[in-house]
């Protein structure tokens, strides 16, 4: 067959859209291969209340029709029902640029998930505000790898800089993978929506710098990561997924550090194949994510 | 608006069963609040091989329209797909049998949820192969209990009186919450996909007898428990779910007992409510659980 | 054997202590059954910085001798070195009064386990906010149930009320089973160190009201419970044990609720019994558990 | 301060076995930094029963005095008591051959945590079945490379010349990193106890080969990883670590494959970071692991 194609759509909620979708596919001969859909019953409003909103992902055989021409149709049945929707060809890499500064664990993790295959990502830069030998000790291959240096002065010149390689590189997702430099306001709302980010806690608990050291100060008996949106709030995007790790009295911050680094890599890895597999659908300032 | 229905299917896998199914809903002026289906392709066939196999669940609001006409009317389509299928209101408490012998944790658990409005069953009955006094230690208010005791020469007639108290009360649902007897191979099929064990191993780990002290001897670091169909094969039946806690050399048998009673009592409660919303569905030797 | 003894220390690190207090055991004949120790190197000072502080759980056979008499000799050992100490026989159950408001499921779960012998406490009263009646929907058996009712213009009184019947009872620990009334300074202060309470949010996230609502709102991936020592700051005091569930977009406020039951009830418990059994110690604003 | 001493050792229990270890520390003026003790009172004779035996674990300063003279010194004490003992010091890397086959996500996290400072090892070797293109696409530094073909014509000799290798570079730890080959009787006993498997299933569960089909075919909720002692009988030595994760009827043996490199490589780093701190001490079949 050919490549299984993905449609991923959010709309207010309406009787019918289930129907009217899958009756597209099924009038053009197209098999249902994978569908999950969500409503969010507003509030304690129910069913039907005034911003229920619908959700849905649908994997789908093509038969014969290409992808272009299945959406140029698709298009009037969206516009019907307002649909905020994408229609793409399944596992297709997306264009990555991974942002590191002198941690290179979750970096060192999804390069290797990508040279596996297990990642559908596409990594066409590897960015650090700090030089080659000082970000990264691990071979990147061909990746090509940009030094762009930030101090307070040079913020916004730095920032256009990386804008002008995300245009360059036609980047689909930025990767901040432990990039120590917090992104100006300007910068989260140009990258809205296609940015993750990796916290080093539980997010809401320990905000901000050395999240670890507030844990062992605060004496949580657990310690997690999150990988979110970036949004000019910090801390406080979309989060895409978490987990978490016991720990005892007897960790020292360096023992956080060191069992926070493995949950940090495989948090961020999940939530960039959740991304890149179109399972993640935005929702105010929650997702909705599907999972196989 | 009315209650909600439930609507599950399985059949062999072809083109547009999605489309027709919401199709048929969507003309009925049904709005489904929630979907999910699942496309089993058989071993690594991939699509479309022979004996691939389709899984659906779907919730909807009927609108003016009763079940038993919604019944009535989706039984043609039924025919034409060669569906296995039910649909029932969303919720409605399943007539349940609870049987135990001297342990009686999974039973209170049970019992709390249910006086909670947690778990959508209808107690219509309490069995032990022991009297009252030794199987029970709680209030179990209105409930009837029944002693029907078991020895190997009066199994056969014990199993008797079992049935007979089962189609008298009407049970959908037989739950064996730590209840200490094999059920014959007779009795198993009777029950077939409506009688749910738990059993204290994270199967196929420490099948049979003593299963915590089995683990303690063999020096695991973590414990579980699983709760499954009963079939005439002991401790091989489908499994609806598991879960899990960690252990350590410190642990003596008596303390994986005293953990395991958690994990027993939560995992056959899961099970139990998974199966009560119609969210299991048998698929061969295997199950199908489509979670919220 | 004697009933084994309990005993717990904490001071300032020196060195030696562990061998003069073995020593002290071995030269009356008494053998050490389990011993578990902790150093806390303060910061990043390493061992011998200023504020080291050393922790110590012995369980050990005390032969011939009296509880008493052992006490009585270690008070000279103990002055030298400045513990703070204590020494019980083990796993006598600790005089305890559960606190409740409407919700009964932790307190349920605390009577299942103390009747199954599972939980080292006597309960000597149940105390509510609300009339037995609105309180508990279970069999306390012969626990006598205070009802002392709570206003802003009352709390005085009522909080007195309390402490007489705590001095009355002579009660050991103060169980807030989903108490929903927040103590005052004073009353925090009196009870410091022996009153636990379960707060249903994974600390030091979602402090205050309706954390699950906060949970959902926020968009987490997980949630959790978490039992601490109450202080005179709300939702800040000393964690004793913490523990998490996943959930996912599709659970809506009334499933976090739901799911939270089971987190808060075990996680509450595993406190009560951490902390009957002399396992938990105080340093500072944090714990030392020793477990099994 | 000096490097830290870790001193480990087990014996048959006996009273004074801590007072007489501590004290003889004490009079060299080592301070205690750790130390765990478990006594394991076998089956349910509790304490002081036939073949109770006690384990320990102590890190301590040695003040001014050297390994060699404690370790002298200390001998005296051994024999009396007939101790199992090391004396060692702390986190000092542990000579490791590393062994795989085709698979190299557990020889790249190794790599990149004995890089990181994380795993206190030296790899003095890396052994494959396979050429080096074909088993390993890392930069694996200067570590040696062996390529040691295996057919079962020749595997007495590819075991003669390991056992050669692992003479030559002194090796004190072997672990096989999915390494596809069964090692004969013979060579399972010659490694005895420094010898560490990382089996793909969580034993006892799915012993064998394909364990991943396995457990998709029987229709279990969880897998996990098993890392234990190689020993003749092959997925039955001594259990070291072990960790599992969630799966659903939607997981292909693809899912698993995949889900499992996570598991299995986490939890081989952690045994063989327990095993290189001097946490593992064997209790016959089972082994005893002091965390921190």
């Amino acid at each position: 067959m050919a490549a299984p194609l993905v449609l991923t759509l959010a709309c207010a909620d309406r009787p019918g859209i289930t129907a009217r979708v899958t009756g597209f596919l099924f009038d053009r001969n197209c098999n249902i291969l994978d569908a999950q859909q969500f409503n969010d019953r507003a509030g304690n409003g129910g069913p039907g209340a005034h911003d229920d909103r619908f959700f849905m992902r649908v994997v789908f055989d093509p038969d014969g029709s290409t992808a272009d021409s299945l959406r140029a149709d698709f298009a009037a049945l969206a516009d019907e029902y307002a649909f905020e929707w994408t229609m793409v060809a399944e596992n297709r890499p997306r264009r990555t640029i991974i942002m590191v500064s002198k941690f290179d664990h979750c970096l060192v993790d999804l390069i290797y998930r990508w040279r596996t295959g297990e990642l559908p990502i596409d990594p066409v830069a590897i960015v650090s505000n700090h030089p080659r030998e000082a970000a990264i000790r691990v071979d990147i291959g061909d990746i090509p790898f940009h030094h762009i240096p930030v101090t307070p002065e040079t913020k916004p010149q730095a920032e256009a800089a990386f804008r002008a390689l995300a245009t360059q590189t036609d980047a689909e997702l930025i990767v901040l993978a432990r990039y120590m430099q917090v992104f100006s306001d300007e910068q989260s709302v140009h990258f809205a929506g296609r940015c993750i980010n990796i916290h080093h806690s539980f997010l809401p608990g320990f905000k901000g710098a050395r999240p670890y050291h507030q844990a062992h100060e605060r004496g949580v008996k657990i310690i997690g990561a999150t990988a979110h949106f970036v949004t000019a709030d910090l801390d406080e995007g979309p989060i895409i997924h978490q987990d978490v790790e016991r720990i005892t009295h007897a960790d020292a911050p360096a023992d956080l550090v060191r069992k926070g680094r493995d949950i940090e890599r495989r948090v961020l890895a999940e939530a960039v194949r959740l991304f890149a597999q179109e399972r993640v659908l935005m929702n105010g300032g929650r997702t909705v994510v599907f999972r196989g």
